[in-house]
């Protein structure tokens, strides 16, 4: 049994439901209503100030009046009345509560005083609620339905967390209609006592959800979020649409459900860590999480692809291409088996291309009988099974022609499409349906009741198997842990503790670096012409000569670094070009590296985020390109390596135009390293270390600036 | 009148059949059947080898029989028939036909001489056709349809031609669904004689059509398209699919139209020149396309988004930002006059999320009559407006609990949508529904019948947003034309034609890059140290010294370039180091050029294309980033900037990291030049100028290949 707070939540055994009436108009009775509709067995105590009866049951006009502690309170009742009726729940002993009003930190500084306050009456009761500003739960296995919307599909699979009520409310319609059912819905609303985190635990754990889609407007804890994601996303997918990305967006979300919304790139970089497939549309969400929830898992790359109709055809194989699929012709063998069934002009190749044809048992049973027995494909796409449908939009041309009522006439393509569900189940291989007909036609209608996922459009079939094969990869990805028991490096702490200054100036910031086994730039500290000539001696022509120190910014615009210096006639006019501009900072010589390939590393914060860590093109291309990828601190191994690889120039990484190839371990030791770094020091709020340059092969800092926190 | 071939195709008075029967489970007799029924008025005359009567019509057993020549000829006989036919038409005196049949150059070589036969028919008769490999053609305002499926909507807006014919009948049904009309719509099959440039102009012209889609998997003429459709789509929005840019897209290409598909940057190329809105789905290609039909257009970028949720308003938002749309606080005002419609908690300031309320006048009417009249937005989208389909989804609750038959139930909300669709077509601005209820809710419905856009997710209406604001940007490019008129530049013709070698060696591909102005390193040619010291002198140091040869690729791999020499002594070195690799090759001293930047410009061939020119990083980053972007020669002014300004790396262009901003009007110069070169010399077939070095802001070429085809 799960150990998450939201099992009793979303288990209780009785209810007492506080803002429903006998006036049907509010949304509090209709809620209640659904509720006692929903089939859930066990008691409901309706609280009402006046009534004794509401919606037939017997009503208690306060809490206290309850005969007992329900498991459950559900609170629809204004958000003043909030505090004091938690606070009498609690006095009564109940533990578990939903609290659907609305008014608090989404509102402003009163509202978040009030959440406060209600979070402080939970904590001393030892109460864990959902919302509040919530539609409420659903749980189609116990059952339980709190929400406004009835339910009309048990013992689903699909399990939502999402921070709109809309999304487990509105269009629960729309879900029916697709014939994707729900495991469990949980509204989150401001998250106050139950977060999106625990919602994703939750769910990772109930054996009744086989996939799991999140609505997300902000996560206040990402560091547990990317823990509990990440060890979830290798046995069970998660679907995730994140909207507060942009401007418009994060100011819609933050007068939604009060959250601190953060860029997009964190974000994105968040999810591919944990292994979440992103959605962009809440479509999206729904339609790729139930092709993940309802088919068996794809096992590889190899798709076959059947339909009545070349443009279709075409559509989903290039959007498989795209999406890393691959769609190749079938054998010999294969081919001739399929050229059976189908007109010599067709094709068998793959997309078979059956051409227009009537009867429907090639497409939905002969063609697909031979497609999953042979051993070309992981997976398979059909366009074009339609009966029902089609038929009533000829009936109008045909009827005057023949003597079949409506019905009858309808019915006489209808496809038996049980042997196509059942080959899917019984070889273990996804397979998705791509129509232009809707729940409307019996085809279609049949397959969304079978737990097989239709798409009205062939390129989004694509997708959904592209998402498929991101699970499947998601699956493979290396499993190694960060190693979070390290200890910080000697000398370290004495080194920030003394640095009084809000910048780092570069030599101390390389000096923390080279503590943490990061490899920078060789150079020495000077304060007069005859240090860097010995320094520079001691180093090699040619050298740098750069000011150093934490209070000059933008040192290279300023005149105030020289490179490729070749000699001591050229260092000395460097030395007194610096001091010209700055009476008495001190400088650095350093060694002048070889080397076409220049990146950046970083870290950065974000509202509820661990330290970012940053990796990405640099030297002039930074803000040009902005190549870069971003994941949290602690990172393992795999996850630096990974994001190296992410990059679009990751051919720079490899054996490029004759240069070596880049140590990809060294480059992984690095960032692996500035997480801890970071983690160690988190009054260090910024790291920039641009350019790391690639030297026969390995990565060194030549630049680098830490900023502390204000 | 539009003189266009199609016009006569598409407006016939007398339709003779070939291939209809009695025997309704044929296509022909089904597509007989459906012209019937669908309202042409002009005469149909059957022609069947035994039958006296087809489809209640008079038929006729030879097209000799035929009392007169009818304007058009339908053929859905078997392949091997079609010529004959076709010749027996010719002989009547019919000028066009529409050829269904298929069996032709999709099936291989003997299908391909078939096709030339029939081109070599119609053209000594005169003769245009649509098709073969073809479904029909659709004329909604004539009417005639000549597809499998009925049509139900007339005089539709959106016209529709496809190298897919399911997307011109099988996906019917859909389009009414959605409440897209069509104007015109023609399945193109193999386009032997009327190809899809035709149809374009056609539509174009066509004053009914009032946005139109293109389903596209190859294009034959490029250049004409480019014509067409660069004059179109300043008036008229023009949206298309292309499928063919993958493997698996183009192999299924070839068998389904026998088109050559081409790369798909280089259709993304020739889109962005045209003002050609592409879509990545044929769902998006359909609802972008209507919404741009039926739509005023939106003339700046500023978006209303009204909700009755957080999430979809979110959503909406969002994706508006994505794409370059703002949604920006209302001002005070106008935030006033919303708020006396919302609750005190709700949001007015854009997105207006009014929370969940049950009295539609609010969403449909009252505050969308304050947006439209505030000059505050120039598109609106609004989420949430349903009415029956919610209805019907509370009603199992609720029937219990009171005595009200389901129909009065359903029509107790029923909203009031004329105003809002009259408002906005008063104010000429455009209006976007999302909604999770689809046709079967009455005020989707009502949306769908009247001509406004519906979309079943909320980011989907953001990005129909963008599509007009796309056609906004597409409106407002620069119109001026290429220089056509311009004389090959003298002495290059002789240059050319005394190159005998596949490829051109780099002083001679440079020196016909001066010819035609586009500035290139400084060089002389040398054979002897001597020489090269002279040529050192003259240039002063650092030069270059490099093998020149027209046998010799990879030169810089094979270790014959030497850059930043310094002084005599290193050329020395350098040139005999070079000797001692080849013994009897020219070599090349120039000068070396300094500067940070450095692009690459070049020329390629794509099937049915004419030369394309491309523009992009270069150097070290050419392949690692692949950062380039291609148009059609020839090319504007205007093109030539557009192109460097939609590289990704184009803040590499201005004023970056202190460098001085690179002169634009010698980029496009160069670019525009390098067109009129492929075009003056179609036996060059590749040229790759890279790097194009940025020096002091102007580009020079600093290497140079030329290859002549085979």
């Amino acid at each position: 049994m799960s150990s998450s707070p939201l099992h009793a939540i979303m288990n209780p055994s009785s209810i007492a439901f506080v803002g429903a009436s006998n006036n049907l108009v509010k949304m509090g009775s209709l809620q209640c209503l659904n509720l006692i509709h929903s089939g859930f067995s066990g008691d409901i105590l309706p609280v009402h100030p006046r009534e004794d009866v509401v919606l037939g049951k017997k009503a208690y006009h306060f809490v206290s009046d309850l005969p007992y502690a329900p498991d459950l309170a559900v609170l629809v009742v204004p958000t003043g009345l909030v505090p004091d009726m938690l606070e009498d729940f609690g006095r009564l002993g109940t533990r578990n509560a939903v609290i659907i009003s609305g008014g608090f930190r989404e509102t402003g500084i009163s509202g978040k005083d009030l959440e406060l306050r209600i979070s402080d009456i939970a904590r001393r009761y030892g109460m864990r609620f959902v919302g509040p500003n919530c539609v409420g739960i659903i749980n189609t296995q116990l059952p339980l339905n709190l929400t406004i919307a009835p339910v009309r599909d048990y013992n689903g699979r699909l399990g939502i967390a999402s921070q709109s009520g809309t999304y487990v409310t509105q269009t629960l319609p729309y879900l029916h209609k697709h014939g994707i059912t729900v495991s469990k819905a949980i509204s989150i609303g401001n998250g106050t006592s139950i977060d999106i985190v625990d919602c994703l635990e939750y769910l990772g754990d109930d054996e009744q959800t086989a996939a799991i889609v999140l609505y997300i407007e902000g996560i206040d804890r990402a560091g547990d979020f990317l823990d509990a994601a990440r060890a979830i996303s290798r046995r069970k997918p998660i679907v995730a649409q994140y909207v507060g990305g942009t401007e418009a967006g994060a100011r819609a979300v933050s007068s939604h459900t009060g959250s601190m919304a953060g860029p997009d790139y964190v974000y994105d970089g968040l999810f591919k860590q944990a292994g979440v497939i992103r959605a962009d549309t809440i479509e999206d969400a729904y339609k790729i999480g139930w092709t993940l929830a309802s088919q068996p898992p794809l096992e590889g790359s190899r798709i076959g692809v059947l339909t009545n109709s070349g443009g279709p055809g075409t559509g989903i194989a290039n959007m498989c291409n795209q999406y890393g699929l691959e769609v190749k012709e079938f054998s010999d063998e294969v081919q001739k088996e399929i050229r059976e069934f189908i007109p010599g002009y067709a094709s068998a190749k793959n997309p078979v291309d059956l051409t227009f044809h009537m009867d429907m048992s090639v497409l939905a049973e002969k063609i697909p009988r031979v497609l999953f027995a042979a051993d070309e494909i992981d997976g398979v796409i059909i366009h074009g099974i339609m009966d029902t449908g089609w038929m009533d939009m000829l009936f109008p041309i045909l009827k005057p022609m023949i003597d079949i009522p409506r019905e009858d006439f309808l019915n006489m393509r209808k496809a038996d499409i049980s042997n196509l569900t059942d080959l899917s189940f019984r070889h273990g291989k996804p397979l998705i349906i791509s129509s232009f007909f809707g729940d409307e036609d019996h085809a279609l209608n049949a397959f969304n009741r079978n737990g097989i996922p239709t798409f009205d459009s062939p390129e989004k079939a694509g997708r959904a198997m592209a998402a498929l094969y991101e699970h499947f990869l998601i699956r493979n990805m290396p499993h190694d842990k960060p190693d979070t028991g390290m200890e910080m490096p000697e000398n370290v702490r004495s080194i920030v503790d003394s640095t009084d200054t809000q910048a780092f100036d570069e030599y101390t910031a390389k000096k923390i670096l080279r503590e943490y086994g990061i490899p920078t730039t060789r150079e020495f500290l000077v304060n007069t012409i005859e240090e860097a000539v010995d320094s520079a001696g001691a180093i090699g022509y040619p050298v740098a000569l750069k000011v150093c120190s934490p209070h000059i910014m933008h040192k290279t615009e300023r005149g105030m670094v020289h490179l490729a210096i070749q000699d001591d006639e050229s260092l000395q006019k460097a030395f007194h070009s610096i001091r010209s501009k700055d009476e008495k900072s001190a400088m650095l010589v350093s060694e002048m590296l070889r080397g076409n390939r220049e990146f950046m590393a970083g870290m950065t914060y974000s509202p509820g985020f661990p330290p970012c860590i940053m990796f990405g093109l640099g030297g002039v291309f930074t803000e040009a390109l902005k190549d870069n990828a971003i994941r949290l601190a602690p990172l393992s191994h795999s996850d630096a390596v990974a994001m190296a690889e992410s990059l679009a120039s990751r051919a720079l990484l490899g054996p490029y135009r004759g240069m070596q190839p880049v140590d990809m371990d060294a480059i992984a030791s690095m960032l692996v390293a500035l997480g801890r770094l970071a983690l160690d020091f988190p009054q260090i709020r910024e790291i920039d270390l641009n350019p790391v340059i690639i030297n026969d092969g390995m990565p060194k800092v030549a630049d680098a600036l830490f900023v502390r926190g204000v």
